[in-house]
């Protein structure tokens, strides 16, 4: 891991920063090919959108397009994770006014290929229902740690969490798709849940080709009776789901070989 | 602010923490007087309870106790906040087994001495109903970040808050009472909101004296109806509540006259 905070070579972070002490921060993680880092405008309009939500500060794009270039002027492969506080503050849960944020950016390793197709697991860890926060990728993420702490097996690549009312959100790591009487649904984000840019992009080439979408609010068997069921995120962009706790399906499935070619297109075209 | 981080003086964190990326951590704010720390042994059993719920390794308690009294040498009066977090770690949300902890502990400045009361306002914010993490003081604090952005007026000194369903939980950085009907009533804290220490001596002086209590689910109007409010915290301890929009008690009222002088009792034998 090689960071820049901002701007300049760096190994630590202040002590006082709202990040540390509150999660008072917000973050993207994306992939990075031959230096070129990818959905680069809708991950930097969902850092804009939930700095707008959380009072932060507009993040600086010009400044992180800097820290990128700096970061893979080797034109490699990686994977970018950036960070986006409030920046350093007092004691007390009141914002510093005026914020003076924090910006991080750094460069891990490619991620490993995963398997062709995904397993997953349903979590016993439930996600709170917050409209306020939903949809956002702040870093108040104890309830992904709780829910990935529920399995080692590293067979089970994904867990799929529901809410307190019992209503599917999400995988841990990614969002999930499935298809259910010809119509490709994907759970309802208003009260909790990250709205992936991969998902985002799905939902909109979907519709693009005619295929029905609906976001919608299931329970688990939803899955089990689907007749197939994808995962997304920007790290693996669209993973089919070929067992989930004794089901299986085929996969992938008629609708994730149709979608794979054209996201890749999609963001090759529109970076 | 001076900072001891695992035990030696610090200014900065490894980036790479746990805490920075998902608030991975777990808080304590107390006073110091005269260099002792007020409660320490309560404070210490709901760090060590706590990090059980979010499978953190537990506090070296004597660690803890080693940099109270280094940051303390002088005998002296302040603010201490610890922090406990799972540490450095890799990208995504698994936890690192076994996990390396990393503990802070930070003396501020004593609290400039509040108002003789309390003038507090209901926020617009509402606090998501997540019985994995109600009671805890974790770092994923943007709720009450958000809670707290809500006013700028010096003379409001206190936010209520409510749950997702309406029902009054604490105020932004105290938990919350009222005398109804000769019971003195507080929020029950079994699905949101933060246990205080303060809050749980106050419960059991009160049963001590006689006095009826109840943990309750109330909508605000419960507040307007009460014959007398209080707000407790580590750094203020009692505080009682004069007004709260429109609405106007005579303060302290007779359950807060009978129990400051028991809690500060409380404090000074039981530290």
């Amino acid at each position: 891991m090689s960071c820049l905070l901002d701007g300049r070579p760096a190994e630590a972070l202040p002590l006082d920063d709202r990040g540390v002490s509150y999660g008072d921060a917000l973050f993207e993680t994306l992939r990075v090919v031959a230096g070129r880092p990818e959905a680069w405008s809708d991950h930097l309009a969902r850092l804009a959108r939930g700095a707008a939500r959380l009072g932060l500060p507009d993040p600086d794009q010009g400044a992180l397009a800097a820290d990128v270039a700096h970061l893979f002027e080797d034109g490699g492969d990686g994977i970018l994770r950036l960070w986006w506080s409030r920046g350093s503050g007092g004691r007390g849960y009141r914002p510093p006014e005026p914020a003076t944020p924090r910006r991080m950016a750094c460069r891990f390793p490619p991620a490993t290929a995963p398997a062709a197709t995904a397993t997953v697991r349903h979590c016993r860890t439930r996600l709170a229902r917050q409209p306020l926060l939903a949809g956002l990728k702040h870093a108040n993420r104890l309830e992904q740690v709780l829910a990935r702490s529920e399995w080692n097996d590293p067979d089970i690549h994904e867990g799929l969490v529901c809410d307190t009312d019992g209503w599917l959100v999400e995988a841990v790591q990614s969002n999930l798709f499935w298809v259910r009487e010809g119509v490709l649904e994907t759970p309802d984000l208003s009260e909790s849940g990250v709205a992936g840019i991969i998902r985002n992009r799905v939902l909109n080439l979907a519709k693009g080709a005619g295929l029905p979408v609906r976001e919608v609010r299931r329970p688990p068997e939803a899955l089990t009776a689907a007749s197939e069921a994808f995962l997304t995120n920007s790290v693996v962009h669209l993973w089919p789901i070929a067992r989930c706790e004794g089901r299986e399906w085929p996969a992938p499935g008629p609708v994730a070989r149709e979608l794979v070619p054209r996201l890749s297109q999609d963001l090759e075209q529109r970076p």
